[in-house]
C-alpha cells in the first residue's frame, strides 16, 4: 500500500504472506482479511502452529527429510521396507511420492541436484550419507527418483557410479505417458520413451 | 495426506494454510515447504506477526475498520478530509479505495449488505453509527461506495433514505467503462450506463 492504512502489525503480516509461493500482494491482503475475520478459528491456531513448527522442525540426520522428529517419522517407521531407499531431490518430492503411496521403502533427500551453472558439487549434496546407508546389508535396492531434468539425470548418473561399490540394485523411475495424459500434448522425447518401453497388453 | 508423513506440527500448519483464500491443499504444502526452508527469514517473523496481529487487531469503534489501533489509523489521521464519509461494505473495500487514493475523506464500514436471502437486516449492519456520524455539523457529504450488486444497491437506497434527516449530500460511485476496459467484453448494463452518463470531451 502506498499510504499507511493500517497499523504496522497488519502491514507486516501482509508483507510476509505475500512472500509465500502462490500468494502475491493482492491475495496476501485477501488472506490477511480472512485471518482477521477468523481470528479465533484460523489466525490464532496458525500463529501457534507456525511457532511450534519453527521450534521443532529440523532436518532428519538419517535421510535429510524435514520433520519435527529426528530421526523423522518415516525413518522411525519399522513397518516400512528397510531394503529399499528411494532417492529424491527435495522433501517436497518425498511428500509427493508418499501421497501417491508409490513406495513403502525408505527415502533419502539429496537437497538438490548437481549443477555446473549454479556451482553445486557432489560434496554440496547429501550423497555421502546415501552411500553409507546403501552399503548396509539390509539394503537391496536404491530407486533414483530425481526429476527428469538435465541436472536431475546428471545427478542420477553420478549417484549410480558411486553406488557401484555397494552391493545394491540401482533403478530409476519409468518414463512414459502420464496417467490421464493426451498424446497430442506430449513432447517427442516422452513419446519416444513410451514407445521404446512399451509393454505387452 | 492419506498416510502420516510428517510430525503433527507440520500437518497442522499445512491444514491451516490450506484454509486461506487462494491456497488449496497443494499450494499449502508448497507454502509449508517454503516456510520450512526459510525458517529464520519468513517462518519466525510470520509466526510473530500473526501472534501480534491476533493480540492487537480490533474493530474501530468509530468507523468499523479493522486495525491494531482503536480509533483506527485513518480515523486518527487529522490530515484527512473530515467533511466526507465514504461508506463501504467491508474493510477490504476500504483498503482497495485507499490503494487507489480515491478519496481523502473518512470511511464507514457497514460489515456487509442487507440481504433478504441471508436474513441480514438493517440492525445487523453498522448503519446506526453512520447516521450518528453523518448528523454532525462537520460532515457535508456521504459517498456510498458499496458494490454494484443487487444487495449493494438495495443497501445504498436504504441508507440514502435514512440519511434524509441529516443535512448531508449523498452521492454514489459512477457507473461506466473500467479504465483500460474493452467495450466488446462489457455487459449491456454497464454500456448503457456509460452512454447515459457521457461527458463532453
Amino acid at each position: 500500500m502506498s499510504r499507511r492504512v493500517t497499523g504496522t502489525e497488519i502491514e507486516r503480516m501482509i508483507q510476509l504472506l505475500a512472500k509465500l509461493p502462490g500468494l502475491g500482494p493482492r491475495s496476501a491482503r485477501r488472506a490477511a482479511l480472512y485471518l482477521i475475520n477468523n481470528r479465533e478459528k484460523i489466525m490464532a491456531p496458525l500463529a501457534s502452529a507456525l511457532g511450534d513448527a519453527y521450534e521443532k522442525v529440523s532436518v532428519c540426520s538419517t535421510c535429510g527429510n524435514v520433520d519435527t522428529l529426528n530421526p523423522c517419522t518415516l525413518c522411525q517407521d519399522a513397518a516400512r521396507d528397510q531394503s529399499i531407499i528411494c532417492v529424491v531431490e527435495e522433501a517436497g518430492d518425498l511428500w509427493a511420492l508418499e501421497r501417491a503411496s508409490a513406495t513403502s521403502g525408505l527415502y533419502h533427500v539429496l537437497g538438490g541436484t548437481l549443477s555446473a551453472i549454479e556451482g553445486i558439487r557432489p560434496q554440496d549434496l547429501n550423497i555421502k550419507g546415501l552411500i553409507e546407508r546403501a552399503d548396509v546389508d539390509t539394503v537391496n535396492e536404491v530407486i533414483i527418483a530425481v526429476n527428469a531434468t538435465i541436472d536431475g539425470q546428471t545427478t542420477a548418473h553420478y549417484i549410480t557410479e558411486q553406488l557401484k561399490s555397494c552391493n545394491v540394485k540401482v533403478s530409476r523411475l519409468a518414463h512414459g505417458v502420464p496417467v490421464g495424459g493426451e498424446l497430442d500434448y506430449l513432447d517427442e522425447g516422452t513419446l519416444a520413451a513410451a514407445i521404446k518401453a512399451r509393454r505387452p497388453f
